[in-house]
């Protein structure tokens, strides 16, 4: 808890925290995990994107890893668990079983992603892409808030946008992936219960919109002869709630919107939006996305507004490996604690990891599920019992291994 | 027009027109003026706001004066006729009477407004309202994007905070105000008339919505539990739009929003919007203020969400002076033009400056009713009738005055 604290303290902002790609703030971050990897025993190296990545060695040197951890990037104006605390945990485990180490079946390995919330370029998991070798170049040539582009980040961060491609790992190479994650929802504390064990995380979309209509003076344009993008925009934020609130399951989100020019007296021109869509079921979501995309271009037509659709990010939804989400079930109850089974709304990293491993997550209770805020907050107890239970997933899989295979 | 192009270099921006108050492009705007108002044999002042203001004595030195101009700041993206045309018709016209200047039986002075548009701080017409002395020193604290006071501003243009108050002008010193100006509308243009003369203007109000819910994870709060500020926002503003379309006469407009935090994950806590109602007749305008007021409150609480409302602006509606408009009907019809009388939706300088003197108002044809935007253009024929006409209205003034009282 009292890293938790340190890694508070590298923030772009001073008064909040804000750690985003690429800053300074995460640079920092990265030099106090890295420091507390090699306190733990590990080998530190950082790969092309910047995550960090911490190994210690096995029975046999050069045997896959099981890998741990989570991200260290934030949103604005962060609470201090999200992400921070799946790579603090994954060092304690390390920490705790250091001596056992060199007899594991396998390598243990430690990451700290250093993108997964998507703050500063407007997509998400750039870190755990890399690893996962799905890392898409087209992004490069996004720009930030202040016009800086991806790639340009990248290499000011000491990473290599040339190496992008080939940093991804081997499947040999792993064993499995293991995520510790605050919860950011209800369900952990309404059933007073510290940790959950993950089903699968739900698939989402993100898509920019913008709807492109015809500036005008506030004040001399009659109404019926007005071409409003904000109005255009608006409507469809409405949409966007009603269908959500229709589609049992179903989240939909705008969390961004701007106009063009955006000033008081000029019927704005141009509005852009950002959409987030997310459900369990890929078919339920790819439903409602065709129909919010189908709905939205009957809005902007019906007011003579164009409306651009811009796919920002996709990610299907995943079900976590039964053989590993079965050792993190049994390594929940060995430590005292009941297991929960529920699935994640949220992304994460162990979503894009799926693809080239098997992957699990272990989910702890939060206060009154929130998250994204400074009021995020866990007590030290259930952090305590949710690091026990992750060292004991780990000599669960160790001894599974030894046995066979864990993973299905 | 030689002169508009060469006002139009001055800009923030390059590649488009920006010229906000206090900006190095509006300071350069301001040197240009004050130079051609020199050559045009006038003596040239700033004042506290950084008006530019140039005089040339008429039969008795100290007389009032007609006092003729407009703007010279602009909306981001604009074109180059809002308010430029206005101060540049005006020293035109003083060229053009300079040799008979000294027979007239007052001063002309020409003021170049140093904020009108209000783009930078959100609000509007502070150059006027300082010569009006209606200044309102509450606004100094008002901050820029950049986090920039006005008050600051000010001094940074070489104005004078402390000044403001003293800086407007006693009604004594002014016979009236002539302002000639694109009309910003497409009447003109359908009627296929060069000029057209303002019966008066809509008043209109300007106020700054807030409505702040609870920011929220996008992927793991139901779309129940939420309390979305840009949810409220978006429905206020199809609010506003449905208010405007089903009342004769007024239009409504949402020109800014913004949220907070404004990220693709998480459900916006805040969101800021801007709001322009106008209607020629005032108690048409204060009811669909007031309607709107309580819908966006009902909105808001609909969802607990909060919303607060911040009046920004408040502008009465004006009826021109029917005196001064008189000789301006009859100054169209003495240059060969048709008169068409026709209000105006857009707010002018006018409007602050009836406060304290006659006030009447010319327009010119523009292209397609089009304003605040690059495709902003008139033709030169039409500046020329235009320049005459107002060059005739001094002249008709002259006149009337010489035999007794020429305002109403």
């Amino acid at each position: 808890m009292a890293r938790v604290g340190l890694l508070a303290g590298c923030s772009e902002d001073s008064g909040r925290l804000t750690r985003r790609f690429g800053t300074p703030a995460l640079a920092d971050a990265g030099e106090l995990v890295s420091d507390w990897m090699r306190a733990a025993g590990m080998t530190v190296r950082r790969d092309a994107i910047g995550n960090v990545i911490g190994r210690i060695e096995g029975a046999e040197p050069g045997a896959p890893a099981l890998l741990l951890g989570s991200h260290l990037d934030t949103v604005p104006d962060a609470g201090r668990y999200d992400g921070a605390l799946g790579v603090l945990a994954a060092i304690a485990v390390v920490e705790r079983l250091r001596e056992a180490a060199g007899r594991l079946p396998f390598a243990l390995e430690v990451v700290a992603f250093a993108d997964e919330e998507g703050s500063r370029f407007g997509t998400a998991f750039l870190g755990s892409s890399v690893l996962a070798g799905s890392f898409d170049r087209v992004a490069l040539a996004r720009l930030d808030a202040d016009g800086v582009s991806l790639e340009d980040a990248i290499r000011g961060f000491g990473g290599d946008p040339a190496a992008l491609d080939g940093a991804g790992r081997e499947a040999g190479s792993l064993v499995g992936y293991a995520e510790l994650h605050i919860e950011q929802g209800p369900v952990l504390e309404e059933l007073g219960l510290p940790l959950g064990v993950v089903s699968g995380i739900a698939g989402q979309t993100r898509a920019a919109l913008r709807f492109t209509g015809r500036p005008g003076h506030a004040g001399t344009v009659p109404m019926e002869l007005r071409r409003d993008a904000l109005a255009a925009a608006a409507q469809t934020v409405g949409e966007v709630e009603a269908v959500a609130r229709h589609t049992p399951g179903l989240v939909a989100t705008v969390g961004d919107v701007s106009v063009s020019p955006g000033v008081a007296n000029v019927i704005p021109g141009q509005a852009d939006l950002v959409l987030d869509v997310r459900h369990p079921e890929d078919a339920d979501r790819h439903w409602a996305v065709a129909l919010l995309r189908r709905r939205a271009g009957e809005i902007a037509s019906a007011r003579g507004v164009e409306c651009a659709w811009e796919p920002l990010h996709e990610q299907a939804a995943v079900r976590c490996d039964p053989g590993l989400t079965g050792r993190m079930w049994q390594a929940v109850q060995d430590v005292g604690a009941e297991p929960h089974a529920l699935a994640s709304g949220a992304g994460h990293d162990a979503a894009t990891m799926a693809a080239i491993t098997p992957v699990t997550m272990l989910f702890v209770r939060c206060a009154g599920g929130v998250s994204h805020h400074p009021g995020e907050s866990v007590s030290e107890a259930d952090v305590a019992v949710g690091v026990d239970a992750l060292t004991r997933f780990v000599e669960l899989v160790a001894e599974r291994l030894s046995k066979g295979t864990v993973t299905s």
